[in-house]
């Protein structure tokens, strides 16, 4: 793999602020939210920022980059798109755990549902997520669809993929500013308002900044060509020896463009 | 150009949901939020989302795809990127003005600057944009720069560029949820909360969904390898033959590699 030290310091980085946001959550949620429990009120409603983030965010950036972990290139591709497969469903059954504990946290409190835009591009990017896994599941799993119809979907279920991904860290952001204005009153007694930054403000906008540089090391992982899981190494295929030679070509092709393109700069 | 049809509707998509979100931004403003002025008060506020959103919204998006747009393939590559440097250099100078509309509301009713979430990420996107462009205009723009140092920092200005217009767009939904929760109070006479999703919600709701849309078909309309301009229509340049044989074979391995993988999925 080219540049394997560029793509450890990205994969620590991610596996640094991926798990410190889930910590901010909820020490979050733990300290100042008091805490945790299945009450539908806001003990109950604290479960969806913990499981959005530990699946929309965290689960799902990892799901989104398994196939490039070098150290699993010469393994089958199959195993390999279980665990994608595996990780993505595990988001959604917790995204959906997150859902029921807000929807229930809104009826109990006659809160009307679904009318903010956290809500509306929440909801859309966890439908666009079903219809990936359906969608993906039918396509690269089940041994009976036709090559080219995994050849015209791969691009798509790549794009999706990441633009899913996109919406899941923009509607965080959404909800952590929601959150925030909402809980931190300026009429309160017990809280400064968000405009005055107490340390909850400070720690969660914080939260929101390390969600965004996640999914910016989860991006840049998952876009570069030299990082791609090479077709050489799906040993029990018979297309090994086209996929090695295809492979040393599309690194070549690619250098030369690169070079020819600065030249032309 | 392959799927040009594709091409021209993703872009006719763009061209109706960037200028439309203008408009939405537009009626906002002057329908429901009493319009705009320079007076340091609420109608120089709302020069900050008009402006957001005509300039890191609309002209940063089409900034990003100016080089894919194939009836600009046979001319040099020079005035293209004279365009897109002119539309970034806008869409800063907007961006500054922008802020100082905020910053001159905030200072006048003595608002804290700098403490939400949505400012943090917008800070952080218009300063990271200024280094990209000065960056973009040294390594592009400047003759004395090395062809290695080109070639190095193009996947980085790319990806650069792609990421902080996905900034921008997660800071736009972040400002739309701000504004509206502290537009639509329910302890006011004249305004619905925006829980009661009055017409003013829905329409800035509906922004928000137009911002991201547009932000998807520049998303995608950047990323396929297809419709990258050619090295081989740099006609005036010496390496246009082997530009041409270069992208002949960087379509061919494209394509075989799909293909090969689709059949070892």
């Amino acid at each position: 793999m080219e540049n394997i030290r560029q793509f450890v310091g990205f994969l620590m980085a991610a596996a640094l602020l991926g798990p410190l946001s889930v910590v901010i959550v909820l020490t979050w949620v733990l300290q100042w939210r008091k805490g945790l429990a299945w009450d539908l009120g806001l003990l109950e409603f604290n479960w969806h920022p913990v499981l959005s983030t530990i699946g929309f965010i965290l689960i799902h950036g990892f799901a989104l980059i398994v196939y490039r972990l070098p150290w699993t290139w010469n393994f089958s591709k199959l195993p390999m798109k279980y665990i994608h497969a595996g990780l993505n469903i595990l988001t959604f059954v917790l995204m959906i755990i997150s859902f029921v504990a807000v929807f229930d946290f809104h009826n109990s409190k006659s809160i009307p549902n679904m009318y903010s835009l956290h809500s509306w591009i929440g909801l859309a990017a966890v439908t666009m997520y079903a219809l990936q896994i359906v969608l993906g599941l039918c396509t690269f799993l089940l041994p009976c669809t036709p090559t080219f119809i995994k050849a015209f979907y791969m691009s798509i279920h790549v794009f999706a993929g990441l633009f899913i991904f996109g919406m899941a860290i923009a509607t965080a952001e959404m909800g952590i500013t929601e959150k925030l204005i909402f809980t931190l009153r300026s009429g309160s007694n017990i809280t400064l308002s968000y405009s005055q930054s107490p340390p909850e403000a400070i720690l969660v906008n914080t939260l929101g900044v390390f969600i965004l540089v996640f999914g910016g090391c989860i991006f840049w992982i998952a876009t570069r060509p030299e990082w791609k899981r090479p077709p050489d190494h799906m040993k029990e295929n018979i297309g090994s020896e086209e996929g090695s030679i295809v492979n040393k070509m599309n690194v070549f092709v690619e250098t030369s463009t690169d070079v020819l393109e600065a030249q032309q700069e």
